[in-house]
């Protein structure tokens, strides 16, 4: 059996909860019942003051840290930062990691069973909204006995999570960490979106979203999807240095076969991804992602609608992020500072684009861990 | 019948030449004879030193200027920049426009029969570059009995076929204009044309490009590729102002029909494109874009690659294009300045993006008029 790294938290077995009332939704609809598949990582501790919420971006889930086995390749997507002794040290916070509403990782979404129809939802699954699942995820902190987080920490969309939380639980949200997101899309941004959507719904194999019930997968949309998503986490200069204008052989070969490498990669990761994730999952992600304004119901007053949190924040951002651009994290600290609230931003050096929320960068693990470090201090945890 | 601008050369129409000399291809093919389709304005004076090439870009054709009929509700694509008393001022200079061989306007290209087999080219059209573009152009000029061009002018992949005419040519270019250019794409510029290639490839209506023979079209790979396009063409900031987060409706539908106004013009702009243009020229387009590289020969070094050509130069640039930035221009003034060249240089402020090169904005006509003056007072032409 293969040895796991010593500073992982290692193996972890998902858990699931199932909720029977009703969750009233943004879009007017009703979800019956649902269930949200979770993983922890550490120990609550006796005052039920140490726990940590991780909340996950348009593609993530509730694999945040850890392995499921002894043969996993790969760790969770944040192994990074969460584990003994990382940014989010395990031996000192309880961490809560689950896989949002609408999702295709096991929590109730367009894969799961429909009780009104006995079918599969599929596209009837109702529109999801950053609100709807920071009130899903308080009745999960409910379950698990948890008033109060020590943290409630996300980057991109999962940013977007943190800063809802502080509007809607503030007296739930000891502290919040918002990394690489935005209050708001941009017209580009919801342009990315749009083109990733018109691919899945305009492949032939889509079926109205209706796949399933075709015995197929809309795989060519997703992969586009992907393909494009893809080329906006990562900075112009990151893919330059990866790949610049590299061949695959030694020369053209004058037709539609890969000749640069960055095809390949771009192809590579397209195809897995339409392998292993659902389209209609896909899709209400990118639209969660871009009804997400905060500030829309004040006028577009930013720090109008900043108003209710009354937690510390950390901000993060990364200088060659260009899907969720420094400036836009700018924009989240100066309402924040016009609002009063406590404020530390980091705009940290990184060639690596927007995708950098998810790797170790010196400075921005010794910005998290000091942040983190001064949560535990604050709240007397103990390391165990 | 409604009244043309004053500014305007009126009504033009396109003529034909056509050329039964074979045309040896950079990708080892031998193209056995073929048609250019172009545009002329203002008149070739008796010592036939007043011609003007105008290059187009990926989307373009020889319909530059003026009008095809009285009723045409738009003039051609650079009518801002060529008119008498403008820019390109066709009361001094006799201008030429083609469509490129590849094209879909009327040159030889996909559309075009293949005299071999009877059939329509279609996928089996040679792939295109740069170079076989400015061979096939000078032989265009010998036909009109133009040895050498007062300026040779283009934006965008039209400037790239500046700069290899000066490379190519040098004893035939006596001033080249290179606008909203590269010398070469980056990784993210190739990224993004491979997915709008995936994009027509994967589409089931394209039939390995024979959608012809099959009676359809790849519309929806078509417009998925011009909406990923139309992001880079403009600015976010251009995106943010004319759309920002404006929704269609009072409020969300909570459905996947139009809700930002930004989905609606980039779906309006895709369908438009799909039906206007063709799917085998678009891809081939794009493959002249990646493969542009004329430092490749000499290990990267483009001053050195620079030293054939021997006119002065104009480069041109646009603050927000973020799709071939200023920062691109500016590589490619600096390896002219190492070459001992003469290059004029202005970086123009404009909201506009990489569309800006075909828009009228002060600056930039200033800049351009007396850069075009110029070359009409060394060459001592006359206004008739």
């Amino acid at each position: 059996m293969p040895e796991l790294p010593r500073d992982s938290v290692g193996l972890v077995t998902p858990q699931t909860a199932h909720f029977d009332a009703p969750l009233e939704l943004a879009c007017g609809r009703t979800l019956p019942s649902y269930e949200l598949v979770y993983e922890t990582y550490g120990e609550l501790n006796a005052e039920r003051s140490n726990a940590v919420l991780i909340c996950h971006a348009l593609s993530g889930h509730h694999h945040a840290a850890g392995y499921h086995s002894p043969d996993d390749r790969k760790p969770g997507w944040w192994d990074a930062h969460i584990g003994p002794g990382k940014s989010i040290d395990t031996e000192r916070f309880f961490v809560v990691s689950l896989n949002n509403l609408g999702g295709c990782h096991g929590s109730t979404g367009p894969l799961s069973h429909n009780p009104a129809t006995g079918r599969q939802w599929g596209p009837d699954f109702p529109m999801m909204t950053v609100t709807d699942w920071v009130h899903s995820q308080a009745r999960l902190a409910d379950r698990l006995g948890i008033q109060r987080f020590a943290a409630v920490i996300g980057g991109s969309l999962g940013g977007m999570q943190v800063l809802q939380w502080s509007l809607n639980y503030p007296e739930r949200v000891a502290n919040a960490a918002v990394i690489a997101a935005t209050p708001k899309l941009s017209a580009q941004n919801i342009a990315f979106n749009e083109v990733a959507r018109q691919a899945i719904r305009s492949d032939p194999d889509f079926h109205d979203g209706r796949y399933a019930e075709h015995d197929t997968l809309p795989r060519r949309g997703l992969k586009l999807a992907r393909m494009v998503g893809h080329i906006t986490y990562l900075s112009e200069d990151a893919m330059g240095s990866k790949f610049g204008r590299d061949l695959r052989s030694d020369d053209f070969n004058f037709g539609y076969d890969v000749e640069f490498q960055v095809e390949s990669y771009l192809r590579y990761q397209g195809d897995t991804f339409s392998n292993r994730f659902d389209a209609n999952t896909y899709l209400l992600m990118t639209k969660a992602l871009d009804y997400f304004d905060p500030a829309a119901p004040h006028g577009g007053d930013l720090a109008a609608a900043l108003a209710p949190a009354s937690c510390p924040f950390l901000v993060v951002s990364f200088s060659t992020d260009w899907r969720f651009p420094p400036s836009r994290s700018r924009e989240l600290v100066d309402a924040l500072i016009r609002a009063g609230k406590a404020v530390s931003f980091a705009n940290i050096d990184s060639p690596h684009g927007h995708d950098a929320f998810l790797l170790p960068e010196p400075r921005y693990q010794a910005v998290f861990a000091g942040f983190m470090k001064r949560v535990a201090r604050d709240l007397n945890l103990e390391a165990h």
